[in-house]
């Protein structure tokens, strides 16, 4: 089967106006699908709103009792469920996941870290780390075979039943992993950019097809940089891993061919 | 199939230790089981904590567009995704679902009622009333047959995409009834008492079984008023509607055969 895996961010997910267009869009798309989400500035304003700071070291959120109630209610809860429902409205039969649902998706809490920039170690609490042989694909896929288009948000669980926030992007690619061992998976990221800019102010100066060698090319010429960077390098990774192509683009264009192929050298 | 659907309420949700004992209880259960829970308690709480005045009218809480996210983050977030982690550590495959999630509970808007109490015309908002015919009891029956145990929180949906709240023991002898078309039904509503009681400060005056004729007389002796009144009305009603057996009984003795049993006379 031929499985298109897409992870839609905070820039569609926190825009009704954006997600409306989106919800449409991904409905109309044919053939088997999946869904990941964020919901991270939702998340943020809901910690504001109910006294609480967020901390983000290296753009991760340290998640501590508190956090995990909150991203659980924002994420499992008003998020997924706004666009189960937006997907039905459209004639797609969705089903809203988390990682605890089914089992499908178990993780490990992550252990203190030691960051690489400044020396410091940070203990990021309830944060979940993924490995895509912990993912049971078969369940997901005998959910498409049945005609339902699965939904997931970024909250995971441990064997012992702890819920742990995780890295919508590194659900994506893990989701993305486990079904390649059977199928044919194409990962779609939108995000706010039509995709790899040679320009990073040009609109126009898109790339429309990175292989490793020229990935290569444009780090060492500092095209690829920043946020960027470790975008790509999840994606070179998920396509070694089994993927056979990762895509880049605006959440806009997800009908049309406009934006970034990562392909393998081969 | 023979299939126990389990109603939990506020008492038991919002009580860490209480949830932890009945999620044991339940995984416990032996044979085909369904579980819906209310979180209505911790949901006021939040509404508090966000700035928002809970309103309750006759025991139902108005819901407007803020109160809609509100209640959708606790019960299908927080509470539903808690509890299904729960039921995975103590080796029970659950899965989580709203109304929406593979269309499963379509509902109507309610229309504003006039209250009969009254004579005053109330204007509930976003809250959802159902007909066992818009529930899928097949799509239910069929996580079942594949070894999953469905947990439902009380939020539906419209056609429309319009998420909606619902009285959790409304959906729970919705679900029951549907279910009842096909299959051998008992529907168990799990409270702070060990049942219906002859005399209500008296727990071990419990009443084991109480058909038709015996609730006519509770009714006209006045043993059965108040909140006791609508809920076993209503579960008379699931009785009438095919649900085989109706068993109101304490969170704690789900593993045992104390409470009180509703039959129909037949």
């Amino acid at each position: 089967m031929h499985i298109k895996v897409f992870k839609i961010g905070g820039n569609v997910v926190d825009n009704p106006q954006k997600l409306e267009k989106f919800a449409a869009d991904f409905a109309a798309v044919p053939g088997a699908k999946v869904l990941i989400h964020g919901g991270g500035a939702i998340a943020s304003q809901m910690q504001k709103k109910l006294g609480f700071e967020p901390v983000m070291i290296e753009g991760r959120r340290v998640t501590d009792a508190d956090t995990l109630r909150i991203v659980t209610m924002v994420y499992a809860g008003w998020c997924n469920k706004s666009i189960v429902a937006l997907l039905q409205k459209n004639g797609c039969n969705a089903i809203g996941l988390s990682g605890a649902d089914a089992g499908v998706i178990k993780a490990v809490k992550r252990p203190p870290v030691r960051l690489a920039s400044t020396g410091e170690t940070v203990d990021y609490g309830f944060v979940g780390d993924l490995k895509a042989e912990n993912i049971d694909g078969g369940f997901i896929t005998g959910l498409i075979e049945t005609g339902l288009t699965p939904v997931f948000c970024a909250i995971t669980y441990t064997a012992d039943g702890q819920l742990l926030n995780t890295n919508a992007d590194t659900v994506a690619s893990g989701i993305a992993v486990s079904l390649s061992k059977n199928h044919q998976v194409h990962l779609v990221y939108c995000f706010e950019k039509d995709g790899v800019l040679a320009d990073r102010d040009d609109d126009s100066s898109l790339i429309r097809r990175i292989d490793p060698e020229l990935f290569s090319q444009l780090k060492a010429n500092g095209t690829v940089a920043d946020g960027m960077l470790p975008k790509l390098e999840n994606a070179f990774r998920a396509i070694s891993d089994g993927v056979e192509k990762v895509v880049i683009k605006n959440s806009r264009n997800i009908t049309n061919d406009l934006g970034t192929e990562l392909v393998s050298g081969k």
